[in-house]
């Protein structure tokens, strides 16, 4: 037999991933705008309230929804807590209401005697006042139904509508039969960076730029002081653990590496130099120092404002301390030998890979587990992961919710280049940030694609694509052949069209020598020491810094989905625009995506969704160069050289009234 | 800790309404195409089946999915019992078929010695042996390794893929890791005429058309004859119960009936008539007969290969039994006697509604279910219910579950006019068939948009409607005003738009006096006794018994997804189009909407669909003229005159080769 009954119907409720399958993400301080479908058979009055929690806390928070108009209804609440957070939507018939609305109507028809209608209205008074308790507001409901009983029509529909009584009823509502839409959803709230950092990856070892040998952490700082005055935020480190001998690579990649060389630091692992905690993910490589040096350079970097990212890659090196205290981590041969990585024909006999199927799979995946949480107890925040597409997603769901219940703050940064599918799930199961296919989207038509699918569908609700214009495995071919004014392009979009971004070092150095016929570096440093002038000419510094206070200072661009894209008649000119809610700061980006020609064209812009009107005119401030302008209209020129200026960052002034403008 | 996980990523299957949430409907035999993302991380080759059973028994029916690209995975199956099932898709890591490509890969570059990968697909023969028990199988697979670990290098990669080993290797698959999609989605599956059914719906008291008296049941067969000779299943009667006395209702509405007046069917229930059930929802009004007299019918209707429909309405007279033994069931005033219903300042004293929630509302709910299971133990099982959408959901999924969970052939029709949101909720809460807005859509505009969404968006998998060009409530605009060709018009939309439809009775007879300014019947016979030719001239029987012939006839009426809305340059001229799956039987309807003029358009057709080439002649046969049309290409012209035809019913007929047509 049935027990109880809800009475509401709750349906579309938004934001959602999967129907609630998986937790949407914000950020601290972010609003959570929650919509649904609320309705109910008859004509009866409903209310709803939006609900919100810290995932097991009681008791609930709640704010009331309003009514949008066809069933659609619309709540708000602010998340100040980096933590995970649950959400719902409750809603009830309005008795109260129901009858307000029956007895006004009945009145203003003239229907003669509302004696009875008079006291079930008071009647609703008296209920509430037992549920008000022993209260002044019970107190105040009984005086108001008594005064309800004694009045004539006229003041019974007057008492009826008095804001007092309004906001007691709703007070102490009757909610026994309230429907509660569930499960409710999970919201992760990262801290603030997880959406606004910019990320500067260099080598430590190749912090001086040395050819014949690496650098330490102990001589980092000028490179860190250096991303600092860029006004990067994040200093991302590639592997810094012990390197493998075994089968060590050579420059570009050799298989045999000559004596003396320093390895790939993705090889991690080696048993045989002695290290505290047996050479492998938790010790650092020797020539880059011990463990102390890196949490001098740690709280260093800290004391100036960064923070550091480590690189997890979940690679082992045949020297790696697992090999020989865990050989059943590892694929075995038939003769029970260790298989390295391939990919047939390919061979990669540098590395071997972890079976995270093995039979003592959830040691392994508890160990993995210890490996951040090592480095976290030791201060890190910031992890990118190294291709965790080939890792299984529980184990990643695993991963994350295990140390984030020790470090909310943690922020993970998922290094999949890959299906979009999988992409995707390595979000939903839980990474604050994503690589994106950024790196090869070149012309308008694929940067408005694939940029409004980020940003504009339900991929915004779990997916942060952290936008980078090169990596140290990838040197995009635009780079190659566009020269100084393409890395200034590229930064102009990597800055703008998402909130949070990375460039690898070299980057501002416009550093573009390929090996041939690839998007690879020629002598990476993944594979030597290598000399660098890292104040060489033609760099993009002073660009690059711009941008970073271009960003730092206006708000618009601190947010991620609030990327809208306008038209231009040239297929050069890219045009995009990022506004804050209050439309207190917008921007308005302006590309040539033409590396090499001046290219000119007519843009358009919805004057009326910036507030602002056709017959008025506006300014339009370039904070790149200062210069500002006077706009009339939707449709003005703009030229845009790549070789001194590829784009312009507006900031649209409105009028003030008295020939200046905000 | 963790005990086991999933290896592979299932997301975005489909069918799915509201993620689960509600159960997706289909009809006996129908396919179930269930599509759905799977993947896993790394390398390795993924296989999944389409897993479904009757809800609750065991085991699972199952059937490989294929891989339709990018991630995309198919399968098909169909069910044959009209009941609930469940379906999933369930994935795993195909090991074997890992091996097979790595074996290939290597073999084929020329790789000197894979002794130990021939060991180790050796060994996975071994493993599938063991699964496969103290079989046949087992011992063919102990010797199929035993030849791999003999044979050299090509005859291994060959043994690998001998037909005979692959399907071995998938019968025995290793699925301890495997991935099922949770929680299983449910299916509907309703007895076929849920999808398919003509219904006919007429007022016993009107099966003779007298204007003096009503006709009772035993005089009814006249009628169901003439319905069965025009192509109708279906025969629907308006509530057959008792009419209460008290504040009867007299012609067109008139709040006081005169004395002999028969009052309006949907004032439900009269205690005082001395019936054999009290004289409620259980009883018979006795100026149509007895029960017994209702069951002869019932068997006369069975017998004549149609069924009877009845109306659930849940409205009580004051004379209902209801009133006097269960008052807590009904709304009461503070001075303890019972509201009439009102839409304020509108009365209406000949009903008091019952209240849903009231108290004893378990008891209400129960009694109320047991209405329909009267009923269907008499052997009803179609029911229309009139206005659900004023009774909370819950009570519906309630009494819907309790009701098929014995009677799974019953169908719920919901008579829900009301807003879009809450007509799609009671589809998903469990109505087999819904009314629609059709009644009201007049234009191509409108037709399309309204069809499409039935169609073509996630309401197909929930929501089937059944089109009503008229209601005894509903006369539209349309009718009134476009005469006998509107008639004509509407009957083809509503025959061939949806597979399901019903006529209320006078529509045959091109019935449309209405009251002024309004969309209601003059002298309507829900209030009163109506004279009536059924063969009166100027009916149009004939084109409404062509009209169920060719439904009957043509397989791609029978669907309800198929349909596809075509181009045509006039806006009076709406093109559309069902096929089958096999493109056996191809309708292409093209009506002339403007029921006063003559309309000719060119319209545009996708031959490549149709599997026709632009170059070959193929034949149109109009089934409603049988004229046949010989066309060449995608563009051709149609002229129609609704005063004598309105549209063409075609069926496409492909060429054969020797001049004649399929």
């Amino acid at each position: 037999m049935l027990r109880a009954f809800p009475t509401a119907v709750i349906e579309n409720l938004q934001p959602l991933v999967d129907n609630g399958r998986y937790p949407i993400k914000r950020v601290v301080g972010e609003d959570l705008v929650v919509e649904a479908d609320v309705f109910k058979d008859g004509h009866d009055v409903v209310a709803a309230v939006l609900k919100w929690r810290r995932l097991g806390e009681a008791p609930w928070h709640e704010t009331a929804m309003t009514h949008l108009g066809n069933d659609r209804w619309r709540g708000v609440c602010s998340l100040y807590e980096n933590a995970i957070y649950e959400y719902t939507v409750e809603a009830w018939t309005d008795v109260f209401a129901g009858w307000q609305h029956e007895f006004a109507a009945k009145f203003e028809a003239g229907i003669a005697n509302l004696q009875s209608e008079t006291l079930e209205g008071a009647a609703l008074l008296d209920e509430a006042a037992e549920r008000a308790g022993d209260s002044a507001d019970a107190h105040r409901l009984r005086e108001l139904a008594e005064s309800i009983r004694a009045s004539d029509h006229a003041q019974v529909d007057a008492i009826a509508h008095r804001g007092e009584l309004e906001v007691l009823m709703s007070t102490y509502s009757n909610r026994s039969n309230a429907t509660q839409y569930a499960p409710p959803p999970q919201v992760i709230v990262d801290r603030v960076e997880a959406r606004t950092a910019a990320w500067y990856e260099f080598f430590p070892r190749s912090a001086e730029g040395r050819g014949d040998q690496g650098s330490t952490f102990r001589d980092c700082l000028a490179r860190v002081e250096d991303a600092k005055a860029m006004g990067f935020n994040v200093i991302y480190f590639p592997p810094i653990h012990p390197i493998g001998f075994a089968n060590r690579k050579g420059r570009n990649n050799s298989v045999t590496g000559d004596e003396g060389e320093p390895g790939v630091p993705y090889a991690i692992g080696n048993r045989h130099i002695g290290a505290p905690n047996g050479g492998g993910h938790k010790d650092v490589e020797p020539s880059l120092g011990t463990l102390e040096d890196f949490d001098w350079l740690q709280r260093e970097i800290r004391a100036r404002g960064l923070e550091i990212a480590l690189d997890f890659a979940i690679n082992c090196s045949p020297d790696h301390p697992y090999v020989a205290e865990h050989p059943e981590w590892f694929y075995q041969r038939p003769d029970g030998t260790i298989k390295y990585a391939e990919n047939p024909p390919k061979k990669y006999e540098d590395i071997y890979p972890l079976n995270f199927h093995c039979a003592n799979w959830q040691e392994l995946w508890e160990e993995m587990t210890s490996i951040i949480l090592f480095w976290a107890e030791r201060g890190v925040r910031t992890f990118r992961v190294d291709n965790p597409h080939t890792k299984p997603v529980p184990f990643w769901q695993y991963l994350i919710t295990r140390v984030r219940d020790r470090f909310p703050d943690i922020i993970f940064l998922s290094e999949a280049f890959t299906k979009p599918k999988m992409m995707k799930t390595l979000a939903k199961a839980g990474f604050s940030e994503s690589y994106t296919y950024f790196t090869w989207r070149e012309s308008k038509h694929e940067l408005t694609d694939y940029f409004t699918e980020l940003t504009q569908t339900e991929m915004r609700e779990y997916f942060r694509g952290n936008l980078w214009p090169n990596t140290p495995d990838i040197l995009p071919l635009h780079l190659q052949e566009g020269g100084r004014p393409a890395f200034m392009i590229r930064a102009v979009l990597a800055t703008t069209l998402s909130s949070v971004y990375g460039i690898y070092s070299g980057f501002e150095l416009c550093e573009n020598a390929a090996l041939p016929s690839r998007e690879e570096y020629l002598d990476s440093e993944k594979y030597q020491w290598k000399e660098r002038d890292w104040d060489a000419p033609g760099n993009i510094k002073d660009w690059i810094t711009r941008l970073n206070r271009i960003r730092r200072e206006n708000r618009a661009l601190h947010l991620y989905d609030n990327l809208r894209f306008y038209s231009a008649d040239n297929e050069n000119i890219l045009v995009y625009g990022k506004m804050t809610l209050a439309r207190d700061n917008i921007i308005l980006v302006v590309v040539n995506l033409d590396a090499f020609l001046v290219q000119s064209s007519f843009i358009h812009l919805p004057l009326p969704e910036f507030g602002l009107s056709e017959s008025e005119a506006y300014q339009v401030h370039d904070l790149l160069t200062d210069a500002r302008y006077t706009w009339h209209g939707s449709r003005n020129y703009v030229e845009l050289d790549p070789s001194t200026q590829p784009a312009h960052i507006f900031r649209v002034r409105r009028p003030l009234g008295d020939g200046r403008f905000a």
